[in-house]
């Protein structure tokens, strides 16, 4: 049978309890980025909101912010982008009594993963779910798969091919991350050193810690991320890899950058808003290797999306880290639901998804490798049909 | 016999490699921001340049910087400060041959702590070397003893009191850190609550989750932090004794505050410099529970500080977590040099700091208690003595 | 107002449910070691069994054990232990139904710790009860303290001190681990080292790595640890200390082991016997950083006791390690009842233990250092009223 | 190029140094299990022994054991072995002086793995260094590959079957581990949950948490795993495919074990033995997910061997585990010689090793795979000769 989404059952608002239930309250913004006092804070949930005796539904959620009325629609805005003169949906208790319903159960209740499975749990179900799922997001008009990487995925050989050839085999929409990943990226692709050691034997190479700053200096000097690969500096790599197809890429600055390079969003104001127009998007985010940018994405991106044939469906964060603390951090901002965590080291996992993510025609060769051996060496006999092969 | 810091012995510049070696080259800054090539890229290790025969030894180095000559000195500076005309000292190898000497060896090698030491090692040495250095700071007229405090540190109430009293008895000369911590601090202070957890209790009080957005609204409608305590709205926390004491505290922004409170730096350019300012005047620091901003230091601060007498001290560095990853990131980006690992719960190392720390008055009584129990006892029954005690 | 333990309520026995419940069925022991089908698996809950119309009620309760009907009393015996002919309690749903009852609700909810709370939370509420809890279990007639202690904890000079003072001050009534730890202990404070290094400095000493089997072989030249201490050996540690002070200790046997010390039990069985009947005393256990004895101790000890005062009371297990992953399994095995997660260096949590747990005479001079420290210097000087003090 | 292990370079014995040795010197035995005074502990680095002017080399060596000399050669034996008479090698220095010569450089320096090492690293190298290694050993006629597996392992669906593929495919000639490993595999045969949960879907089955009690009692029950299994009750796992294949697995008991199992050695003395018999025959060990038999094996196997072809070549230990301290004590106790560290997710790295070591008949189809995907398109494509394919 064909994957399927979730199904979200939407509450019967014929009930009583919702009939009955009065319209949201709302304050005005006097001061731009400061709440009107009892402001309703939001979370990742499927909220609606009653206006007019109608349940609003805005196209998705966002943790610790303010429902904003605009143009009979409900906006999901940061308190700091908020302006004077806007209209914030008012209540404490965020309930029916205030027009309020935050609705956990659209979803069946195995959205919801099982606190404290982490580390030694069996994973078989979790990865082939989540193949299943970046083919179908890969597959849909508005799928949207995007990335979250930090920089120790790049340091490694496999690691970097299987990146590529994700990207290559369409599952890769956006990448965010920071500086330093895409520093180690460029560093791999220009002088095949991350850190200054070899990418494949890790050997130091003489000199080595100077390549990190070389590389920035060099992209500095040449003005952009973009003009520097151009002009052919850049062998291979996840970076040059998105360029090359026009997949965005944003990165956020933070104090700990050397360089920075220069697409590096330094203001973590824009930085915010940068990120959170990508993950706007997202029907699957993919978190690995960095604590920084999936407690950021964690907390930014909505459970749920609205799609374009007007099924609402959730969006799956995967966090992955072979530190269970940070997992543990990203699933308890999701509330635990559409999220699966993954304790393992980040290689294997990119490299994982690359094998099983094949395309068709590598798929059809694959499933032969899947017969019972005595059948599959019979097939491989029949030389008179097969010749070449 | 009193505490002594370890010493630096000059390298003896009599000798032949060093008269024979040339004074250092220099390469023009062509670009805002961009180093000319084969510039020398810098670590925080005590560094010599010889120029016109003398042997320069800047105030304080850091991590990948380039080391400009002004007025006839060697000025550290990030190479997204250079200005063009600044003059860069050029090398690959930084060695004699180009007239730099990288001196490891000025300190005696227990300067440098055992590599991967750090869970399940015995601390009682690290404990009683800390405490000694920290009262030795205190009282040196130029110790600057600098906090680098995760969220987590101010989550609790022994902590919060402990922190309080280490900075009433001098212990703290500037604190940095995130959003989040002071976020974290000021709502204890404001709602007793952290995360809208009461602080002792750790139960969630009801609609606690507004708590902390709560408060930093208040702040951003107040317009500062200062004013929001000087308004009587903060009960206690480390953010207001700081803020009384006139003891300074710099916020470095990320993509991941809520808020953020009005003093955060959002620029990450301004945060570094800033950070950078804080650092280049410590004579000790102490990260704790943060890899974001103990990673920042680690690379920033230099290993070394020329003290107002003119001796070359180690600037030590200690870093506190739970995890051991990251203490040994942190350890790994200080070479080790100057480094002490404490892999433990931040709370218990806060509060033995505290209880380590007190008053030559509360000394005088604790020294009591130390005493062989009999004794004790007896002292204490002997009343007509007791006018000595 | 004085500590008090967590009370108990018995079910209402004259209720209908209880009243209708029928007796307990029994099959027989065919075979030694092997339980009669379906069988009944115990839990460490508090559990009652109605016989003859009576509620029988255990004195201690062990997972994954069977419930022996012997003499008109309930037995909990581990499957390996029962004999052909004796009666075991039989039921898969363990309910009323079966006579059985599984009483989660005896305790208040509060006996239930936060699963997921563990790292980066508030500890001081923890480490106050933890501190009333072991002096009123020193204090009650039948209060019984086991440790669990694995190697790393008598590495340290201070650790030593306070494990050693905490035993001194009757904090200590049974220790249990492996051969690792106590021959560390002993190479301690007979060579001052641990694994070759000094003790205090942590400098490895000339040979020191012969320091470890010296010791091994020379107690076992002897024959017992018992006479090695007598023969003067052992200068100090917290096996000469239990020794002294007639504390019983039992070390169990694993195919990690150097030696084994003479007193090291080999027979898993008979080490598993031993231990058990240490845990099914005890009124509070301590695990610090050992995965193998902890889960043992959790698996086997009783999640509570009846007193000799006729009263259920809790038996509190806290679990101290810095590896959170080790916390949470216990934690896991435990159901999180009577269960205190402590992720934090082991160092730090026995020397909290031992500041914290002072003698009397000890406590009223400490109380004077709580007091505002104006007060405190006033006092001191009026030597006149001293005699008070 | 075909794989190669790494060659060892005799010591040159026609040196002077050599030459003026003077034999070791031997001690006698006068109590069962205890070494004469001075005696000289081993590890286990390759190590010649001087007698009679010619340099000894025993087959294989250990940590903590003592030099037996036996009929003119040297035999390496635990304390706890010797007899009273036997004659065992003398000195502290363990040096020439002594007739002793450990010899570090008889592989080249790579054989030494990088202190710290472990998370955040590159493993790809690793990979394929063990892959063509494991095809190595499993094609030598005196190959034995040794697994040591934690309970964790078992747990998993894929892992299950790759675990029983690579025994399948001649890469586990011999399984090291305890009761909890054994129990989980068995009940996952026999009741297709391992503690109680779905192997694949991890849902709770209802009553699940007899399951595993009721394996232990069903094979109490009839006696031996073998004749469990003989009777038909296991589908499938691990132990079942080994048993059928007549590959040993050693069970070494512990007080954690729930049952045990009646082949579980609970006699820790004889579990050591037997678990050393296995370990003297290894070329490769592969200790994943337990620390307490990984560290066991650790202690206890040599890191070389005298091969049939009376070549020595480095016994590699990998050690695999989620938790880097485990990897990192492991490797302290190897020395970091013929040492690779893993850090990462169980299941993944059995998957990986399936994955890879296909047989021939599979590896020629998964190259084909690896070709540029336009070719392969164009090899499928000609249809008229393949068609079943």
């Amino acid at each position: 049978m064909a994957f399927q989404l979730p199904e979200f059952t939407l509450p019967n608002f014929e009930e009583e309890k919702y009939q009955k239930a009065p319209d949201i309250t709302l304050g005005t913004v006097e001061r731009d980025g400061v709440a009107p006092d009892d402001f309703y804070l939001t979370s990742h949930m499927p909220t609606f909101y009653k206006h007019n005796g109608e349940w609003l539904f805005p196209e998705h959620n966002s943790l610790n912010c303010v429902a904003v009325l605009e143009e009979e629609e409900i906006k999901i805005k940061e308190i700091r982008e908020i302006k004077r003169g806007e209209e914030v949906v008012l209540s404490r208790t965020g309930d029916l009594e205030h027009g309020i319903l935050v609705y956990r159960d659209g979803f069946d209740e195995s959205i919801y993963s099982t606190p404290g499975k982490a580390v030694e749990t069996s994973f078989s179900e979790d990865y082939e779910y989540l193949f299943k799922l970046m083919e179908h997001e890969r597959d849909s008009d508005d799928g949207y798969i995007v990335w979250v990487l930090g920089p120790s995925v790049v340091f490694d050989y496999d690691t970097r091919n299987a990146l590529n050839q994700l990207a290559e085999n369409g599952y890769i929409d956006c990448l965010l991350g920071g500086n330093a990943m895409c520093t180690h990226d460029l560093e791999g692709g220009f002088l095949q050193t991350a850190l200054g050691q070899n990418i494949y034997t890790q050997e130091n190479v003489p000199m080595g810690h100077y390549n990190h700053l070389d590389l920035l200096n060099e992209v500095r000097t040449i003005g952009s991320i973009k003009d520097f690969i151009a002009a052919g500096n850049v062998k291979d790599g996840i970076i040059k890899t998105l360029s090359s197809m026009d997949i965005p890429f944003v990165l956020s600055g933070s104090i700990r950058d050397d360089g920075p390079l220069p697409e590096v969003i330094g203001d973590t104001d824009v930085a915010l808003t940068e990120t959170k127009k990508a993950l706007d998007k997202a029907t699957l985010i993919i978190c690995i290797a960095t604590m920084l940018h999936s407690l950021s994405a964690a907390r930014m991106a909505s459970s749920y999306r609205v799609r374009k044939d007007g099924k609402i469906s959730p969006v799956y964060m995967y966090s992955v880290d072979v530190t269970e603390n940070v997992v543990n951090k990203v699933g308890a901002a999701r509330e635990l639901m559409a999220f699966v965590p993954m304790v393992t080291n980040v290689q294997d996992f990119v490299v994982n998804c690359q094998k099983a993510l094949i395309t068709p025609a590598q798929k059809e060769f694959a499933e032969e490798l899947a017969m019972p051996e005595e059948e599959f060496i019979k097939v491989e006999n029949i030389d008179e049909l097969e010749g070449e092969i």
